[in-house]
């Protein structure tokens, strides 16, 4: 398992408690999927191709850690199973399972965009198993939330799935939409990632401090701070699909381009381009999903006309800061340090 | 909206109690579904085509006003608020949205079989709102669930859609399995139809004695009901969906067989046909996806030399029949005849 981040040594072994705890997530969440069906278990190999950085549990974790009043005294006792207990885990399995399904069911539309290339064979029953694996994962992830002994992270999990299933619709809706425009585009970032990294931190603060503490000023900052961070991820991450593109030409060919999905490099630079070069862009736009790469690679030093790199790098940044500015009224405690490493790593990771 | 059934008008009024409840179902059905997003609320118009008889909602409030232990007396009080509160209306709501969402998802699938016979401008849009739609179902259904002031609904609701993914899955791996044989065929049954009408049940019954009460008796024996009556449910669909063929030429098209799906009646068949006519019949399935009603035609006048749509009718009358008798030790009210029509209803009807 690979960490999100490299965190310095300097943290009162905070590192090892949260490293410490994560493989009991996913045993957690292994678990959870385990089937006397051989096809279901056979299935659930299947997600290993899905296993990411755990970056949701992570926070689950640590905000946990961070809302208990007495963190860095029990750091030095080492009492990790205070600070982290049972709850804190079962909630970072739900929040990957939950982020799992999503992944699984975006594969459906990128097996179609493989057929619709011509490799028809077998592909039906990849999108089948692709809609019924997530639908696994989300049944799964639902069962798991309600062992606890609330609804309320039933609910919080419910509402922030739903959110994010109007993101992808909002997202779907303006495919192809060439004039999407800034606000709309902060909009479905909110909605399909922010949603459930900011019930992330909000169920670790819960997990400590009770479920009833929804209005907790802990809870509250530790939310907010969850909800700026998944913006800038997400900001990130479409700088990546976009750049990733002329670094490893042919492994990433662009992705949302061919989606038809416009992200912040782009709505910047048609905003401020030219007439000219804006009326190329966009024709350049339209022709990037036919996989020829000279096409993004004279996108690209379009875009570079117009400084567009550097101001969506500024504009994750601003959210950086917001996220950040969430824990002000925090203690300084470890837990608040890691959480500020953690969100100025989001933004200068290549990956 | 078209009820379940046509009941007798002599049941103390139960039958106007439970239509009368049936619009605050769809009431908290749509209000949960409400988005301030106008796409959101588009798609949301896309599930009236789902609309269907609204079994699982009128189980909820029947079971629910079956296991209160004073339903004649508040019968003929009219004391409706009683025997069906709110609580029940809910949990019809969520059965209804689970069991939407998957109608939902096995559209994708039709989608992509349209896509392979040509048409395919478009559908690609049409797939991704479909997994979008599902999901969106699913989780607005977990968020409403856990509105109940327990998580035991919540666990029930998550346990029975997950075992409903095992069973979806289960038929998938036995696509084109011509030697599937009956205990695989009913294990597929009980997981993907007969879990979510047991749940449906015993929602109903906890929603009347507590949340706490998944032991009591009453509980017990209305789950079981349901799950036995969803196992019949689903062989009558079965026979419905082949011989329809037969009836209606054209406007069916034996969807299970074009989907490599071998139902009880073909199972019969084959297990008991001669050796010369099990060859043939194995044949005709095989080309059955090919649209040709001949082939379908020819089939179906095989199968009758087994008799196997009478053993297929004969296999849903026995469930039915244990479907009633989970129901022997509840005293004798207009809540249980009720139930016991609707069971009878169930392999009797036509549609």
């Amino acid at each position: 398992m690979q960490g999100v981040l490299d965190i310095p040594n300097e943290l009162n072994g905070l590192e090892e408690v949260l490293y410490g705890s994560l493989p009991h997530v996913e045993q957690v969440f292994a678990n959870q999927l385990v089937s006397e069906l051989p096809p279901v278990d056979q299935m659930c190999q299947y997600i290993e191709r899905y296993r990411g950085k755990m970056l949701r549990p992570t926070l689950v974790l640590l905000c946990g850690a961070t809302a208990h009043p007495k963190i860095d005294t029990l750091l030095a006792e080492k009492d990790n199973k205070t600070l982290i207990t049972n709850a804190h885990v079962v909630c970072g399995a739900v929040c990957e399972m939950v982020h799992m399904a999503t992944l699984v069911h975006d594969d459906v539309l990128d097996e179609a965009e493989i057929r619709r290339r011509g490799q028809t064979l077998n592909m039906l029953k990849g999108n089948e198993t692709s809609v019924i694996l997530g639908d696994y994962l989300i049944a799964s992830a639902y069962e798991l939330c309600s062992s606890l002994n609330s609804p309320v992270p039933s609910q919080i999990v419910g509402n922030a799935s739903a959110v994010m299933c109007t993101g992808e619709l909002l997202q779907l809706h303006h495919r192809n939409n060439l004039s999407l425009d800034e606000a709309t585009y902060i909009e479905i970032l909110e909605r399909k990632t922010a949603a459930l990294i900011g019930a992330a931190c909000e169920l670790g603060a819960l997990s400590t401090l009770g479920y009833d503490q929804t209005e907790h000023p802990t809870t509250r900052s530790l939310k907010s701070f969850g909800r700026h961070l998944g913006i800038a991820f997400q900001i990130q991450d479409d700088v990546l699909d976009l750049m990733g593109t002329q670094e490893t030409v042919g492994k990433s060919v662009g992705k949302d381009l061919e989606k038809g999905k416009l992200t912040y490099p782009l709505i910047h630079h048609l905003a401020n381009a030219d007439a000219d070069q804006r009326a190329r862009s966009l024709e350049l736009i339209t022709k990037a999903s036919s996989c020829d790469t000279s096409v993004l690679d004279e996108l690209i030093n379009g875009i570079s006309s117009t400084d567009s790199i550097k101001a969506t790098e500024e504009l994750a940044a601003s959210y950086v800061l917001k996220s950040k500015d969430s824990l002000t009224s925090l203690p300084q405690t470890a837990g608040k340090m890691m959480l500020e490493l953690i969100a100025d790593a989001v933004i200068n990771r290549s990956h």
